[in-house]
């Protein structure tokens, strides 16, 4: 009998792998702007992936913090979103890409403000508009944010902080030319104190990892449960890094991974891939746009590997549409349906509906007893297909649950044999001047 | 009873619903760069969807042709890249956003190379690397391509081209300034000339909505049945369009509608759901970022209608594991899946599978029986955890089909209770120094 | 006795001793955009002055030719000038400094005007102003004037020519983007064609300093004694030159050498010092900003040497006025002025005979004996300023020749004395109830 | 008898004409970017020209005091300067022209230096260069330094000075940036206040005037005789000024006024006329390119009117060499030169002395009775040439004073008869064994 830890682990084995394979890539350069980032440990490399279910996977070290610097962009970004919504926001940063590198000054030449929230001078502005009474209290809701993101606690590591405070000259410059242009409102050098702040919090691959997994997972925390910030700011956040996160390498890495992602110069990336879950990883060895090298070709080969790119197209699996006919009377269309429904499969469905309903006079049975679920889109296009349907008079049953009400005269059966035989019947009774007593309203 | 059309058609509803809503703006103006373009009726309005089963949706004026031109960028990208691949057509292009309007210059300061094929200067490039033999052949394949993607044979507007050719001369500057830098081989005017015959070509929102959905199939021509590229192309070219397809406004776009798209000057877009569908329109009004003002107001409230936004978090449906329990025996783990299967499903099977496993001596049984598909990633998982569990000597039974083949020694079934009793019978026979002949290789 | 030749040319001394110190710098790289120009012997150093009086000195190789390249620029701007006026030439290229190289493409966003006429797109639209009925009419002008700016016929070289046409495609590159905004008007290949013509014309240094100090002499060879263009023209030629004409070195070479100049890719160099002459040289190897090494660091030399920058303040030789007083009787003023006269000294003339008339009852004596020369503006000022005298009723002698006609009644006289003695007669006799019937009419 | 205004002054006649005439240019608009600067009286015009002998000249509203702001740009350069010579000021700022606004950043990619110490960025830099050991000691030495080239002492205007502080963000960013790339040491915010004092220090059109004649009198103040900077720091400020001073209309400037020049946003303007004098405007319209419309059409009215362009070739005046000829003899060769000497001058004489001197084998007599002056290179040229003359066994006799030793054995003469008579029998006696017993040594 095997060990545990040598099981059926086919995603730790992964992630294993690409470790192995990409650990011992040693170009790139370990950035030194702040001493203490030059004394990271150009060997080190971690890898961890959350799930939008809580499952964690990891190969390397996981465990060892390092300052999240520009990883903190998007989180403080959802904080904003969050509390002023996409419209107050927009009035202070743009979301295009700049084509420039980190620290450019992409400044709008009409309206003054950032090109974007992932680069400095946006993540300046970001950071500003989180509401407060006092610089204090806004930094202390960024880190609380920050950790509710983590699922725990989080610390400021303040000798990168201060080395911060001491280099950041460049940061200052671009606080005050948006302090110039209006983007930017109060201190200058205080709203750079707390974006240095921000960039000097501690965390691990791990935690790293559960923070994209919050994003993939709609902004809830998967593991702790805690809804940090609603769906569409999730949404919103995961856009902007799709665009803007990859610095100058944004085209290409969605060319080749093809997931929203956001580096930071300390060599920790976080990518996430919606509605699934989140990868982090550390590695402080950086290409010339300040991406870490081996976790560049480390996500490229999982997302290969995995079908995970945005853009994939997965080979098909059972058809929605398990079943369209008209039944042998020539008058009742039939139509079954299984899996779960989004807005392509109950196109599906209505697309076969509508065909099939035109030649059956004796209405339709639609059958949906094995549809596992259905999203938000999908109830409301069957909501409304099934009003257009018992408004235009048809005969209508439906077989199995439907997850909302439906107004109108229509039968609900368990059995799509049933079904059929009550169908027929109606339609006779239709033509015997006795209405059917039988009928019940939705 | 209904007329056909008064019948259960949502999706052709709610197209005509936003027609309707957003027909009626009239801000913008209608490009004038070339006077053919002028003379486009600035109140046309068409809007076309295509799903990838090849299912068409309309509304308003779907049938009226209008010059592709920069819409014909992703489709003619596509065939450079499936004659040439990524690498080489990388060495002429990047695939970088450059925050700039569509006839920047936008050269890389080092290699020369345009920022990405989105940009005229880009898709000039592109043009000139079609394989050919003569500048007639060039372009006689890019228009047999064209016509393959819409399903139908296209034709040139000789008139537009005329006209191009005659004010061209800005794009005729970024050709001779990629001639400069090694970027462009050959004639630079011959080069442009290809160019212009191929924004001259002519196609319907109807079309359009064709040639997006082929994309969103993966590059099979859901109409004709044609492949027209191969599935990497297809994933590649949607990656430039969802970063480099709106010109300055890709960011705007991504954030508020989400998915992969290409306007053109003359007041066609096409935007693509991956694995969904395409859908396109026509609306000469633009905006100030060289978008049709109508078009982008109708995709943005589709998009947030339907849920269609790369980033969309749906509702999760049935659980992907319905049933992850040990046997009373408390020696057999069972895990039950149902649904089609893709990274995540897998991943949840599997995880599963191993938390079970640990405390299971007597081996695990994988229900299978209602799971409706897998997609390759999913098969491999799968395969490569059966894999692990037969050599670490796991007693292995499945019930349900296995879209592969596992290797060495595992037990099949057809029904769940009989493979749990055949289970606990092989423990038991385990147990007793005689082995289990009824054991076959799988 | 000494031989000729160690006579007392200090000047040919000078530029022998700058020729032989800064020949051996070997820093530097010859340009090799096109082969032509790489084949150019890096040791080759020659330096020629020739002065508006048409004395020429020389020093090394200053008879070799070389292609002019560049070097054609401010004297193909000086056609344009005379031929169509500062207006029309301004209305298609700026005069400004563009702060980049002379290959950048600097063209205004409103007007689409190149920054200048020094950069290539400026000169390639100012070649194509000059009026002509064809492009060989055109370049038979371009190369008729070049040759009465050098006193000789110039020819093509027709490799380099050649050579120019095979690479220069960021060239046509400028001319259609300057078609494009309107700028240029006719076949852009046709215009760079023309300007690659004139890039190919050879000339020797001796050539290059008689054509800047056509320049120096406003307009008119010294050599030859031809009038090539009006003294306005090179007034705006040299303008440009200062603020253009060494590219993205202009303004230290401005600080450092003070003098309009024009660089060219073959390492030839021409600078003027207005009113005094031109100097030239060749020396292949170029520094980062295109400029010639061995001969920046040979005219900086020179030019502190023999202060030749323009912001120069010499030494000032005997006063102007020699003499301003009262006579002894209290009623004359006297002022005696020497040597030439501009506005300046004009004004310090003006300045003393106002300060002396204000308390002289008598009238004044302006003695101009010991004046060399008056410039025009001098003329008028005085002229004026006799005017003023006459009409405000003073009694007014000259001493000397006036170069100009004053109207009224005042007195001329030869010899300061006779003057004196007149004026003090005139006054008593002013007394005197009979009027002096001396005075005649100047 | 006319009345003392009504006399001579045809400078300040021309001065009120174009007041006059100009003053009623309503275009352009007044700065507002602070407060302050709004409140200027649009309709307030005022002129002076100050010669560099000190004679002063003005028409219109020339004692009203307004602050300098960037016109003291020039003069804190010059303090710079002086205290740390060019090269440690070269280190900190360029002298490029930027073909930007005022308020560019402009910062050398390389470097990190700004362009030119014209543009906010460099005066920031250059301010901060001053020497000093705290803040206030520097401000202190920089007005008193304007103080000095001003004649009197000078104020802040604290008003302006707290609005300059309160809005002044954008030169804090510039600050911050040259903070970051190392070219400024020290807290930017401070650097920036000083900055802010000096642009508030307010003076009058007749302190500019005085001002720039400072620096046209290559350093010296002409009203109180002191030096303040050397003259070399003259020539280089002029320079910089020539080339960077009227932002990106500089070129425009040069072409059509000719004079190194700076503007201010306040309205003031003083243009320098090397070794002439210096004038200043004040008007608080400004054009496009910010600088004040009616100073900009009235200076290039009397730089036309005045020839004082530069590049101006003025009309030549009498001949430097009255004769040049060979004894009836023909063994003496005589030079006669008149008028003031400096390079072309000198080259004029040394080159009628070399032809003459081939053919003289009895020697030279130069006659320079009628010399007025020699700036330090004609004495240089003229020292070396009698050298090489002397030391070449030449006979050599001068007539009238020399203004530098001349070393070796050679004949002084106060008459041009004698001098030739004496040379005459020199060369009888050379023939006689017995030598001249009457040489002496020079």
């Amino acid at each position: 009998m095997s060990s545990p830890r040598s099981g059926v682990d086919v995603v730790t084995e992964a992630l294993a792998e690409v470790h192995g394979r990409y650990g011992s890539l040693s170009d790139g350069r370990v950035a030194d702007y702040i001493p203490q980032l030059a004394f990271a440990d150009r060997d080190c490399f971690g890898l961890a992936l959350m799930s939008m279910d809580g499952h964690g996977y990891r190969a390397g070290r996981c465990g060892v913090s390092f300052t999240l610097q520009s990883l903190t962009k998007p989180f403080v970004l959802a904080l904003a979103l969050a509390e002023l919504g996409p419209d107050d926001v927009g009035r202070s940063v743009g979301a295009e890409p700049s084509g420039e590198a980190f620290n450019a000054i992409s400044l709008d030449a009409v309206t003054g403000r950032p090109a974007n929230p992932m680069i400095n001078a946006g993540a300046i502005a970001v950071t500003a508009l989180v509401p407060a009474t006092s610089p204090a209290e806004r930094f202390s809701r960024i880190l609380e944010c920050l950790g509710r993101f983590a699922g725990r606690t989080l610390y400021v590591d303040e000798d990168v902080y201060r080395s911060e405070v001491e280099t950041g000259h460049r940061n200052r410059a671009l606080a005050y030319l948006m302090r110039g242009t209006g983007v930017l409102r109060g201190d200058p050098v205080q709203a750079v104190d707390t974006y240095f702040r921000q960039c000097s919090v501690r965390a691990t691959v791990t935690d790293l990892a559960v923070m994209g997994a919050t994003l993939a997972n709609g902004g809830t925390n998967p593991v702790t449960g805690e809804r940090v910030v609603p769906e569409p700011v999730a949404l919103q956040v995961l856009s902007v890094m799709a665009m803007c996160g990859m610095y100058d390498a944004a085209g290409s890495w969605m060319l080749h991974v093809g997931l929203p992602a956001k580096s930071g110069v300390s060599g920790g990336l976080v990518a996430v891939s919606p509605a699934r879950f989140g990868i982090a990883l550390h590695s402080p060895l950086l290409d010339a746009a300040g991406n870490p090298v081996r976790g560049v070709a480390a996500l490229r080969e999982l997302s290969e590997r995995f079908g995970l790119h945005l853009m994939h197209n997965a080979a098909p699996g059972a058809p929605t549409v398990m079943l369209s006919t008209t039944t042998s009377s020539g008058r009742i269309a039939l139509i079954a349906a299984q899996g779960k429904l989004d807005f392509t499969a109950a196109e599906r469905v209505l697309f076969a509906l509508e065909r099939r309903r035109v030649g059956a006079p004796g209405g339709v049975v639609l059958d949906l007893e094995r549809v596992t679920g259905m999203d938000a889109t999908a109830k409301a296009m069957l909501e409304r297909a099934l009003t257009l349907l018992i408004e235009g008079g048809h005969d209508v049953t439906v077989v199995g649950d439907l997850p909302f009400r439906a107004r109108g005269t229509w039968r609900r059966s368990t059995d799509r044999a049933q079904a059929l035989a009550a169908a027929e019947h109606a339609l006779t009774a239709a033509r015997d001047p006795n209405p059917d007593p039988g009928r019940h309203a939705g």
